[in-house]
C-alpha cells in the first residue's frame, strides 16, 4: 500500500513527513521511525494542517498495529489525540480506526479504513474546491473580460501542505485560477509562526498564483481601499450553531469583513463539524510557548527581539461566530446558514 | 545648551541620538556628526517617534545654522522634512524654525525656538498624560478597592523613546500606572519593525509597569474575552475632521474595538493636528523597502523568511476614521468631537 501527498509519504514500510517547520529554506523529509516521533512532530508542527493532521495520525496508528496487541494500539491513539486538542479532524480520524469491538481490531482493518480515510480527503478537497468556486463565480464575479481580477485575501496555509489533496480555502483559490486565468491572492503572514509567509508564500509561488504578501495588520487598510473582494480561511473545527476554531487571527479578519461588506468565506470538509460540539465556546484553544512570541524560529534561523522577562499570550486559534460567517464551504455544499449546514450533515 | 531624553542628547557641540533599531539587545549612542546623518537616522528608523522626530530635526537644523548660510539651511530643511512624509510634528517643527523672514534667521534664533520646541514637547507630554489620566479614571474606572486592574491595549510605542517627554498614549499608561498601581497594559508587538515587542516591552519592564507581549492578530479574542478595558494610540497626524494617521495596524484595531464597545483613544500633543488637512484621505502613506515584510532585522539578528521573490505590501501607517475615535486626548483637553477639537485649536 502506497500513499502520498505534497507533504507525506507511505510505502507500506516506511512513514516519512515533510518538515514544515523547515520550508521554504529546507525540503527536509523526516522518518518516522516510530510512533511516538508522530506525536512530537504533530505537537511541534513539522506535521500541521487540519486535515493532515488526521491522516497522518491514522496511517501512523494502523501501521503500529502490526506490531502491538490492541491495548498498546488504544494508548498510542490517546496520545496521538493530545498532540492537538483544537483540531477535530484528529478526533474523527483516530475515531473511525478505534470503532471497532473490542478484539475485532486488525492491523489490516486498520490499514484498510486509513486507505479509505485518504482517498476520501483528496476527494473531499476536489469537492470543496469546485463548490467554492462555484459560489464564487456565481455571487462575486464580475464580467470577467476586461475586469481586473479577483482579489482573495487569506490566512495561515490551507494547500497541498496541509491536506492529502488540493487544500481547502487554498484549493478553491487553485481552482479559481484554474478557470478564470485572473485571481490575486493577498496572503497574511500569520505570526506567530509565518504559515502564511512561510508556506503560503511558496505555494502560490509553486502554484504561479499571482500574490502579496502582508502583515497581519494591514488586512484591514487594504479593504478599505477595496482591495480585497473576498476572505477564505479554513477550520479545524466547526461547532453545530456554525462557530468556528482557526489559526488565531482568523476571528479578526472576520470583524474586519464584516467592518467592509467583504464576503467572509471559511472552506473544510464535513469532517471538521463537530455535532458533539453546541457552540465555539467549548472548543479548546491551545496555548502555545512565549518563545514564539518572543521572536521566530526556523530553517532561516533563530532570532528573540523581545525582552526574556516579557509575559507573552499566545493562544494558536480562535473562535470566529456564525453571526461573521457570509458562507460554509463544505465538500457536500455551500451553505449561508448553520441550521442548513446541521441538516446536510445530519441527514447524510 | 544642553538638550536631553531618553533618546536624544545635545550638548551645544554635538548631538547624539540613540540607535532605536537596536533596542533592547544594544544602547548604542550615535554620534551625528552632520546633518545628512539626521536624514539618514530618521529614514532609518534609528530616530522614531513623531514628537521626536520634529525635535530631532529641529536640533540638527539649528545647530548647522552655525556654519551655513540661509540657503544652506532652507535646502537641509527640505531634505529633513522628506525623510518621513507622514507625521505632521516634523512639518511642524520645521515650519516654526523657518518662519523668519529672509535675511533675518540667524543660528541663535534657530537655537533659540529649538530649546523652546523641546521644553514645549516635555510640557505637552505631561500635560496629556494628566489628561488621559483624568478622563479615564472619570470614564472607565471602576471602584479601586478590590477591583481587578484596568487593562489597556497599546501598538507601537509613544513613550519616552518617542518624545522628549514622558511620551503620549504611555505617558498616560505611566500616569494611570502611578496613580492607582492597577494598570496592566496588553502591547501589540507591532510588526514589521516589531516597536511594541522590542520598545514598548522593554519600558514597560523599565517602568515596573506589569504587561503581557502579543502578536497584532490576537488584540480580537482578548477583546471578546472582556480582557481590553480601553484602547490608547498615539499619531503622526491628525486632520481636521478628526482622522487620524498612526503605525499600520491601528485602523483595525480601531475597529476590533468599535465591534466589542471598548473606548478607543489616540492621544497627541496640538502639534499633531495639520488644520491645511480636511481628512485622513490628504495624508501621504510612505511605502516601506519589501526586505521589512521578509523577514526581521535588528541588533538581535537578521532572518528572512519569506521567499525571496514574493511581492509585498508595506505601507508604514494606516489612517482611521474620526467615527471610530472615542476621545482626541490632547496637551489642550480631551474632546470627544473633532468639531470640539478643532475649535479648542483654532480659538487658541
Amino acid at each position: 500500500m502506497k500513499l502520498e501527498s505534497m507533504s507525506f509519504r507511505y510505502d507500506g514500510e516506511k512513514i516519512c513527513v515533510l518538515d514544515q517547520t523547515r520550508l521554504p529554506q529546507e525540503k527536509v523529509w523526516l522518518d518516522v521511525t516510530e510512533p511516538d516521533l508522530m506525536v512530537e512532530a504533530i505537537r511541534s508542527l513539522r506535521v500541521r494542517g487540519a486535515p493532515l493532521i488526521g491522516l497522518a495520525a491514522a496511517v501512523t496508528l494502523a501501521h503500529a498495529a502490526k506490531d502491538a496487541n490492541e491495548d498498546q494500539v488504544r494508548a498510542l491513539a490517546g496520545r496521538l489525540r493530545e498532540a492537538r486538542p483544537t483540531a477535530v479532524n484528529l478526533m474523527n480520524a483516530l475515531d473511525r480506526l478505534m470503532n471497532f469491538a473490542p478484539g475485532e481490531m486488525t492491523a489490516e482493518q486498520l490499514m484498510n479504513e486509513t486507505r479509505a480515510l485518504f482517498a476520501e480527503d483528496q476527494m473531499l478537497c476536489e469537492r470543496i474546491s469546485a463548490n467554492g468556486a462555484d459560489w464564487v463565480l456565481k455571487t462575486l464575479a464580475r464580467d470577467p473580460a476586461g475586469e481586473p481580477s479577483l482579489n482573495i485575501l487569506t490566512h495561515c496555509n490551507t494547500g497541498g501542505l496541509a491536506t492529502a489533496g488540493v487544500g481547502t480555502a487554498i484549493g478553491i483559490i487553485r481552482e479559481l485560477h484554474k478557470r478564470t486565468g485572473r485571481i490575486h491572492v493577498y496572503v497574511d503572514e500569520t505570526r506567530p509562526l509565518l504559515q502564511g509567509g512561510r508556506l503560503t508564500a511558496w505555494e502560490m509561488n509553486e502554484l504561479s498564483i499571482p500574490h502579496t504578501l502582508i502583515c497581519d495588520n494591514m488586512a484591514a487598510l487594504l479593504m478599505r481601499d477595496g482591495q480585497v473582494d473576498c476572505v477564505m480561511v479554513g477550520c479545524d473545527r466547526i461547532a453545530r450553531n456554525g462557530d468556528f476554531a482557526n489559526k488565531v487571527g482568523t476571528y479578526s479578519l472576520a470583524i474586519l469583513a464584516r467592518h467592509h461588506n467583504v464576503p467572509f468565506l471559511v472552506a473544510g470538509p464535513n469532517t471538521t463539524v463537530d455535532l458533539k460540539c453546541a457552540s465555539g465556546r467549548e472548543i479548546p484553544i491551545e496555548q502555545r510557548p512565549t518563545a514564539e512570541v518572543h521572536g521566530v524560529k526556523g530553517a532561516f534561523g533563530d532570532v528573540r527581539w523581545a525582552p526574556s522577562t516579557a509575559p507573552v499570550f499566545n493562544p494558536a486559534f480562535d473562535v470566529t461566530p456564525a453571526e461573521l460567517v457570509t458562507a460554509w464551504v463544505l465538500d457536500n455544499g455551500v451553505f449561508t446558514s448553520p441550521s442548513e449546514l446541521i441538516r446536510a450533515i445530519e441527514g447524510e
